[in-house]
């Protein structure tokens, strides 16, 4: 999509407009995650320190074990002059924050590096682990003074993007910028504990019926797990307690595809794939017209029941590894 | 325990004692980990590198998954002329290993802050959340190469002693030691998918039994799970399989103190205790001759059936919990 003033920046650029915008609505993605959410309040922070009028919309509420992250940071609905997505790929990804803001989302910043170009303007950077490694280079880029409680977004945006750490798109980068944050004050050990060490009895419980029900294709290639939503009713969790889910089919040894199918409230199905090269996880889903990462990408099945999702993922599976010569 | 020549040293001092010694050999302790393994054989390979005639020695044979940090490095058995302990804090967790070599042992090289004294000369960092930040910044004061198997070796004992970068043991130096390591080429994805993602299918049956039968207790404070011997023969797992168990307690809401207590094969109880501030694990632990850091620790049981240390860990758990305020 050819827009006049189209333009692919780098940090600096991305800096200078931002250095000189005021009057600014952040967007994050729908379905937030620690990256979006970390990303989007890490910027408002620093961009209010610079004196700006900034503020953060998305579609969807803020899990509550991310309110954190706006903690002192009282949002508002005001008519901005700028618009700036953040860590998202692609205008279905912001849900119902794109019909509100019509067509006029002005620079996306975002690390994702299958994309929809949706914006005149654009810093993207598909080696960073996380946008928010991206935003803490932009905060410093702008001199923009980074207190704990900004630290500590950005902290959680590269943390959670990494599973702390552990994906593959870590580089020697992502733990200098986190050496950074914990050295600027972020509360990593409490953000650590809450992202990946606070479940619920009631998580406990519907992890336990979810893999109690694991199923292993392609010889032991792949293993897939299905979250029906009467697993959610019946426990009381939320899509958000149980976002943990999808890394674990691909833990098992010799599992190189992991398959999590989340049954949504209005019956829609949600894939959430992880890959071991050589699988490429969006290779898989897009497939099926999503996307993402090597290691980790999702699709949506709009019309089909998860018991009908499941067997299109599972043949979609079976014919993508004979195709790497794995099977 | 005070000998002649008895003195603590930094690690220029290290440095200068192992750049002149020649004939090494380093001690492992005994239930070997990640970070006494990770250790020991990236010191090995950084003082071959210099030439000198080093092995390594385990009382205990070295787990399946820790088998690469060996690749490459043949080890024999010879009559050395300096000893060195790598991540030991007591003599008792040695195992055979201190009767074979007998009081021989001259530096310690260790980041425990709970320790005995015993050997005339040591290097101890409490501050380091692994040995092998310790020795990452030795083999560079000894001016030693470190190629990608030897990096490889340190990222494996810092990744495993922080809970790949999630425990609060975590400083920016943690993840500075992290980025240098993977520039020097250490395999991090790989290593991460072994150590954190790499569940046998008998491992994910085991967990799901011991998951099954954790208990409560304290009002919700703390958690505790047991693994009777039946369990790793029923699913044919073995005690390094399930060295992941004793995060998950603790992982619960609400929980600040997690035990573990597993059933060895000769009917004694090995408990693991991991807490969160304000509660002590080391401090819980010390009630019963244990040890080790104010997250992780642990105790022994040699007299008690599972059933009976269970007990005395609740009792003395709940007189902790107490003591704190907490109940």
């Amino acid at each position: 999509m050819r827009m006049e003033n189209d333009r692919a920046l780098d940090c600096a650029g991305a800096a200078r407009l931002l250095g000189e915008w005021d009057q600014i609505l952040l967007l994050c993605h729908a379905s937030p995650d620690g990256d979006t959410l970390g990303s989007a309040t890490a910027l408002c922070r620093g961009l209010r320190a610079l004196g700006k009028t900034v503020n953060i919309d998305c579609a969807d509420p803020i899990p509550e074990k991310f309110r954190y992250l706006f903690e002192g940071l009282p949002q508002e609905e005001r008519e901005p002059r700028y618009i700036v997505t953040v860590d998202v790929a692609d205008v279905k990804l912001l849900g119902a924050a794109w019909k509100k803001w019509g067509e006029r989302a002005d620079l996306a910043i975002d690390h994702h590096g299958t994309r929809e170009v949706f914006t005149p303007l654009r810093w993207v950077e598909p080696d960073s682990a996380a946008t928010a490694e991206m935003i803490f280079l932009l905060l410093e880029e702008l001199g923009a003074p980074v207190d704990p409680a900004t630290a500590g977004c950005v902290y959680t945006g590269i943390a959670t993007d990494t599973g702390c750490f552990r994906y593959r798109n870590v580089t020697p980068r992502t733990h200098r910028i986190a050496a950074r944050t914990l050295e600027l004050g972020a509360a990593a050990g409490e953000i650590n504990r809450r992202m990946f060490e606070s479940k619920s009895r009631a998580q406990v419980e519907a992890e336990r019926r979810v893999m109690e029900g694991m199923e292993f294709l392609c010889g032991g290639k792949a293993a897939m797990i299905q979250v029906p939503w009467k697993i959610l009713e019946e426990t009381g969790t939320t899509e958000s307690d149980l976002e943990g889910l999808a890394a674990l089919p691909r833990q098992i040894q010799g599992v190189v595809v992991g398959i999590t199918l989340k049954e949504r409230e209005n019956g829609t199905v949600k894939a959430s794939v992880r890959a071991d090269p050589p699988a490429n996880a969006a290779a898989l889903c897009a497939k099926f017209g999503g996307g993402g990462h090597q290691g980790a990408a999702g699709c949506s099945f709009d019309k089909e029941t998860i018991e009908q999702a499941a067997q299109a993922m599972g043949k979609a599976c079976r014919e993508y590894l004979e195709s790497l010569g794995l099977l």
